[in-house]
């Protein structure tokens, strides 16, 4: 019997995977991390109101949410000072890069990002057959002038800018973003990306008008608002393209309890205070644990510090390995140079206490190994 | 400034969706629903460990879910008799369905479904530039022979059958979709949703071997499991096919708690035992209620009951915009002449009281309107 008819896009598309979930992690190594700070999640949690709505909201989902996500939508309109039509929500960031992608990109259509930034946008971009034209970093920061640039040259239906960048954790400020976007080529809609910018510091977002016709950013509930498995993201921007995500979104995608979280969570603001306060404190540590090492911390706007091993990428991979055999979960950059790096959230006093009696283990293994 | 340069495809479908929701229903008329009747979710509710696994897992929900859903598929694979590699998790059979025919169907590739069947599926074959071919229903039941027909016929890369069948609530034993499988045509692979098979008398779900290389199956925690907000759905079928959905589904898309809850749901038997119990004494008391008021309910294997207002699709429209009027909310078929029919969920004794008063009062009032 013949199998299905995979179409040759399908057919060429690898079956790996963006990111490697630490649980798999866990389960080749055999046991689990003591410390889990490498994939950028908020080690704080998510405000107790959050919780409290969740659980209250879990008595109910039996029911489907409601598909136009209107309260949420509501609420946030009013913050971020546009209509509730300037804004859709979805299952992450992922899942609105994804639908941004799929929106935009046929086969063969050019999309310019950075070497080296979010894999996960990538993925989306060969899962629809466009043609990916990364720009390399400059300075440990994306470029802002080179990706418009190339974005021209290319003729590309997207430009992918993080502000501020995973995973370097630097920052342009907003006022850079804005002087640039006269330059942003016609026909090419910017998808900035502030996954982070609860952390970064005031004047990162850059100011933009809601109506401007192809500027589409995306933030999360999975970083400062400590929800990143409850999976609710979103975009605003101009309403006929945000307009456009209803066409093809998975309308009913959205978990009833997250929801009712992400509306507690996003009424909270002294927690969000709070949760900012602690990741500074906590990327303040990090930076003196590596310096204790010998090493240097890279600034951040994020909540997660790059470290620099002062060497190479294979050698920061030791790092991170060693560091994983003693229970400390961190990931790293994986283009060059920005991989001579190791990328460490921002932890709780406990897990960096771990960091700090591991990390220096770790140095001694290898240098012992290459003795 | 010019806007977004959307492919034709794009710009060409339609901004509506599937099913409207009931809260935006709500916010339209200006007053809630009495009874919550039209989704076909369970109103009897998840599993009570189900609600504290996810209560559990809500202060946790600063952490990702296991992308590769290895609890929650293990404890699956047994109890179907495959293994963990022929089942994929996913947001609802919704998205799954939107990733099966994103994995198999090209612009202009020809799909098959019944006139009238669920119509998210469509929303997907016509969002990927699918050709939808559609086959009567045949005595209120979707029709296994013209379908697998009309696929060979049009060379079609999917066929859909739902089995048991929404909205109308019939079913084929599993021997007759065994004994017509040799007859699905080469090169088209069956997407055979079973989102109601718990309801479904013993022997609706047929005995196909999980190699089969051109058939998945659906199945939800939506339905029975009384999850329908949580969304948790998953398919399963033949290694290869399942693998695909891994290069380009949302690896993150799945709700942590959401997970938790599945898998206690998935092992509380005893609960299952029981809503199928209340489903079963509901779908009576629906048929009697029918029958009080002159009405004939069609035979259901789902956790819904199809009434037959005995007269044509606006008869239907109006039977149900009066109920609505009194805060009943039930859906209907989209086709004649399923669609002179409405669509009744299985309720609490407390909702159907409510049908019960408000079903004559609605058709009194049609009565006096055409007097």
């Amino acid at each position: 019997m013949t199998g299905p008819r995979f179409p040759d896009l399908i057919a060429s598309l690898p079956a790996t995977v963006p990111f490697v979930g630490p649980e798999e992690l866990e389960r080749a190594q055999g046991f689990a991390f003591r410390a889990r700070l490498g994939a950028n999640e908020s080690v704080f949690g998510p405000s107790p109101r959050a919780v409290e709505a969740m659980r209250a909201a879990d008595a109910e989902i039996w029911k489907y949410a409601d598909p136009s996500h209107l309260a949420l939508k509501t609420e946030l309109a009013g913050r971020l000072g546009c209509g509730p039509a300037n804004i859709v929500f979805g299952e992450g960031i992922d899942g609105l890069l994804g639908y941004l992608v799929r929106l935009l990109v046929s086969p063969g259509d050019a999309v310019v990002t950075s070497d080296g930034a979010y894999p996960t946008f990538n993925f989306h971009v060969s899962g629809f057959g466009g043609v990916l034209h990364k720009v390399p970093y400059r300075d440990d920061a994306e470029d802002i002038a080179a990706l418009f640039a190339r974005a021209a040259e290319v003729d590309a239906k997207i430009v992918y800018l993080a502000n501020p960048d995973n995973p370097m954790g630097s920052c342009h400020p907003g006022q850079a973003i804005e002087e640039a976007l006269p330059l942003l080529p016609e026909g090419c809609v910017l998808a900035l990306d502030e996954a982070y910018i609860e952390f970064a510091p005031e004047g990162t977002a850059p100011v933009i008008a809601i109506d401007h016709p192809r500027v589409v950013r995306f933030r999360t509930f999975s970083k400062a608002y400590g929800m990143a498995g409850a999976r609710v993201g979103y975009a605003f921007g101009d309403a006929p393209l945000i307009g456009a995500f209803d066409k093809i979104r998975n309308h009913f995608a959205m978990n009833r309890a997250a929801q009712a979280g992400a509306l507690a969570a996003l009424c909270d603001d002294a927690w969000l205070d709070e949760v900012r306060g602690k990741v500074s404190a906590a990327r303040e540590r990090i930076a003196r644990i590596a310096a204790d090492n010998g090493l240097s911390a890279l600034p951040s706007a994020t909540n997660f510090v790059a470290v620099d091993c002062g060497k190479d990428g294979p050698h920061a991979r030791a790092v991170l390995q060693a560091l994983a055999r003693r229970g400390v979960f961190v990931r790293m950059p994986f283009v060059a140079p920005q991989d001579r790096c190791i990328r460490i959230s921002a932890g709780t006093e406990a897990d960096l206490d771990i960091l700090a009696e591991a990390l220096p283990e770790a140095l001694a293994e290898l240098r012992e190994a290459t003795d």
